[in-house]
């Protein structure tokens, strides 16, 4: 931890800062510049807490130097992790596209749509039965029926299933139905006592990026998870909240580079939600893979004009197939395969 | 709803305008101006939904003109609402300081913390027993154990308790001991089950704003608590995130004068967690007061120095009772009392 | 415009704002809606004006239903525009990127920094002489005998030269040493006497995007140099403010395709500034070709470790030859060439 | 400065940076942790340059520790400066309001506003002759001749005069005219080429704080002028750009304690901006003052709904005599005068 002491601090305050370290555990290295003294405590950092260090007299600021995500860090396992769904590989060479219908709404609709995720050639699929929504009046989801629905059109293409957990509550019932990737959606990036129980399962979850969360919290909420036992960890970046008011959401595309950078787990993308509107989704996808993004979460419906919830934004089958064909080109264009 | 037609649009395109809304049982309205045709869809608006109607060929955009919220919207109840806690009026012409610990650590504490709070002359007392953390390797609160020592040291001073709940799971419990307010914090306030089943009981709410939550999402997030029937809700400001780095948040002060304008709840702020730093606290508690705000969510320790968690931003017990003679001051000022 | 009256609007208000649109040359169009009354005024919108509006009594808020922009507006042009430099075409099919070291130093670092940006393929070349920098005390740039160094070192390769502008008393200048393209910085994007002064000379002008200027700020900013006669205008995206403290700017690639929605106009992308550093330029700078961007503003230096300003953001020769490889195929996977 | 090393840092690359230190007449300090080495340089920092040493092999990050803002620092000035405009003191104990109009419209409307200014116990005067509008199209300002307005009315009450200087080459007008405080816009607040030379005139000077500046650059921003002379600087905070659409701007309450801690210069209010309507204005004004704020800009018009721009946001004559006795109040309640 690096201590910076106020111009005007007393050497009385530089003492009891260092009393401070050591009583911590911690010893100290005190260094006098000309205009300004700076305090380095070295050791486990963990033993000392910055805000106390904050309010001891004379102190300007305390800063930590190490990181405290462990387990999700790069810097301790240099190479990209690979995590396995059903045998499809999710952060290697291969990038992989996971379609589906924002919402579960018909047995009918859920078998058009594997079909059409299938005929895209995608290798997953994804739709939600339980919906977070913004009114209580809105469309909810359909519930563990919905998860039925799904189950039954994606196993007939062999498409393993990306379905959001929203209530703790329900995880049981995920793994009854065999879900075969959990997804915790942005809104619930933080909901701690979610993180923790779905750490302890042994199934992979796609962690999706809170509306306003740094990657310093993200890679932290990711450490929730890892941190109870359950490493096949898939981040997945879906736009941020900014003073933009032309479209939903900012695609963040530099958290592509800088997040491969710390953390060895693979990094997807959801241009569906961050633009809002299908006729932004393929410009948003080919920057992601171009940008080095592991895979796409794409929302596609059979007709969209139909469809329940977020029409807008749903590609029509059709157009994913279009997508795909540009997507293998952009994916060749920087040494990758779709 | 008001739906702009693209300024190249067709008549055809605005027949299958008018065509969609009338099937959906609203009435339609055509405006031709000089340079675009508008569309106005007269009747029940939640018949409609905005996205499909901008998928239509020909449309620029479709706004809805009602507002969503409406058991907590002012306008169907113009007269401000007082939340009543065990007596204590929250949202009338008497101002309420909650103030109290971050977290709850030892029956000691907690009694010297309760003894300062009624000392001080608050008539709400404030402790966390389970604590969001960003760090899966932080304190965690102590949990049910942190309830028992709260509930003992309040009830010596007759102060009634506030406390965040976080996970579904726990709301018995809070029930069980007695939980005078249930605290959902800003990482919570989406969380839409806890929000569904704090609305089924009969206790006061005190419901956070999310780091970067809408004043229109806020009220939808209440809109869900009380559709369940629970209208005794108090709204929290606590600083917004944005892009200056020089302090923990920016304390949305613009929110509560806009926020009482759409709702007829009370609305509180809590400086502590806004600030992060306690010699900030006064300027800004002050500040909420001399804008309107019913109440505020102060952080007080015991002895600061020593605190569990987020040390750097709790005032000590003088520092609290000399804050409370400002606010009477301020208070008196505005026309209202503390 | 669309006024929407409040819930409780009287008839006399309602009438109040009909004679109020009919006084401003416009007509009034009533729609009496189950909740609300909207009212339409149908003509110039120009002549009425939102502010006024809303203090009329009753009034919720009144809506603009055309755009301010008129020259800049792709709906008048729907083909989009080509800017020619020097017989280089900015726009079209070809994609441009504009490479060239920071700021001018000295002429060796120049005549090797033009040899390096046309031994990469490029064909055009930028480079600042005068320098927005956040301190008083830092490097302001060189000034006019910058300007001299620059064109000495890009006529020997015929490189057309860009370079930022931000003194209306250096226009002259600007117009002597034959600036090809005057770069208006994000800083002044608003600078509104500047934007008039190049909007009266004719020379191809890149208008940065302010730090947290929206789409709609940007095109009236444009349409400020456009109304001036000059309609040479070329957007750039340089990264958006956010809350995000990992790296600099987010770089918002939702406004390629958003923008080329809204005006005819090229529209290019600067990585390096959006970035921050070097090791993200080539990531960010595929994102913004896969995402349909017509060019690219990228920094480059003869040797990156010797920069006298932002040395960590500056590609070296060989990473920009290396990058030009990998965008030539990304550009080819979008329908494009470099 | 302060130079963490990566994790995987050799003793050679570490050595470099010690190297670097050495060479550019720094000592160096090094740290060696249980996980990383940090590297401390003792001496000048403005003689290291941060983005060199992070393009050093093994280097994390370099973070200065001392502050590049000097003259208006606290840290060197610990008492606060008062500013003088013709006899009235901004920044010490009595606060000081200064009203008038958005812009000047004609010599009566002038008048009438002089009149209620100085009936409402104000001592100071604004009013725009130049406007930054964001349309070309919009009504500029009457330039000149609005100057010669705003004096007529403002000798005949002794008011110092306050109007915005937007372009560098007007600076000598606003001399001639003798313009008693010139303020510099948000939007001109990194203008730096105006900050120079209002710089070098001895005249105070208001500088708005850019829509989304941090207080760091604002500082600089400031320290430009500084640096040239001139030493009469007051900050105002006008809002600032977040996602929230509810209202205009966020105003940035936490910025006045924050910012009068970092300077000795006085640090004003404008709620009108701010706020973007005149409702909001007194519950932020009674904010800023009770936060600490040494003074308030704000916006009335002899007759608002007749205004020529931002109609919405000007307080009435009657209004704003109502605000100064709430005002009064909240002043003595924190120890201040009005």
């Amino acid at each position: 931890m690096i201590i910076v002491m106020q111009r005007q601090a007393t050497d009385a305050q530089i003492d009891a800062v260092v009393a401070h370290i050591r009583a911590a555990g911690l010893r100290e290295h005190v260094s006098r510049g000309a205009e300004l003294v700076v305090i380095g405590a070295i050791g486990d950092e963990n033993l000392l807490d910055a805000g106390h260090v904050e309010i001891l007299p004379g102190v300007e600021r305390a800063t930590r130097v190490t990181k405290q995500y462990k387990i999700v860090a790069r810097a301790l396992h240099p190479a990209g992790s690979v995590v396995k769904v059903r045998g499809v590989p999710i952060g290697g060479e291969q990038i992989q596209v996971i379609a589906g219908p924002c919402s579960v709404e018909t047995q009918a609709q859920m078998d058009e749509a594997a079909a059409g995720v299938a005929a895209a050639g995608c290798r997953l699929m994804r739709g939600g039965a339980f919906k977070p929504r913004t009114s209580p009046y809105a469309f909810q989801g359909l519930g563990v029926i919905g998860l039925e629905y799904f189950q039954r059109a994606a196993q007939r293409y062999k498409l393993p299933v990306v379905t959001e957990l929203m209530d703790v509550r329900m995880l049981d019932t995920f793994m009854e139905y065999d879900v075969d990737v959990i997804q915790i959606g942005a809104r619930n990036m933080q909901n701690f006592d979610l993180l923790k129980e779905v750490g302890r399962v042994n199934k992979p979850v796609i962690l999706k990026r809170g509306l306003s969360a740094t990657l310093s919290e993200w890679l932290m909420a990711a450490e929730y998870i890892a941190a109870g036992g359950n490493h096949s960890i898939i981040f997945c970046e879906r736009g941020i909240r900014t003073f933009e008011t032309a479209y939903r959401n900012v695609l963040d595309i530099t958290a592509i580079p800088a997040l491969k950078r710390e953390t060895h787990l693979p990094v997807i993308v959801d241009p569906s939600h961050a633009a809002g509107k299908a006729w932004m989704v393929p410009a948003l996808a080919q920057a992601a893979i171009a940008a080095g993004a592991d895979g796409l979460l794409i929302e596609m419906h059979p007709n969209p004009c139909e469809a329940w919830c977020d029409a807008d934004q749903a590609l029509a089958p059709d157009e994913l197939q279009a997508l795909m064909r540009t997507l293998a080109a952009v994916a060749a264009a920087v040494g990758r395969t779709l």
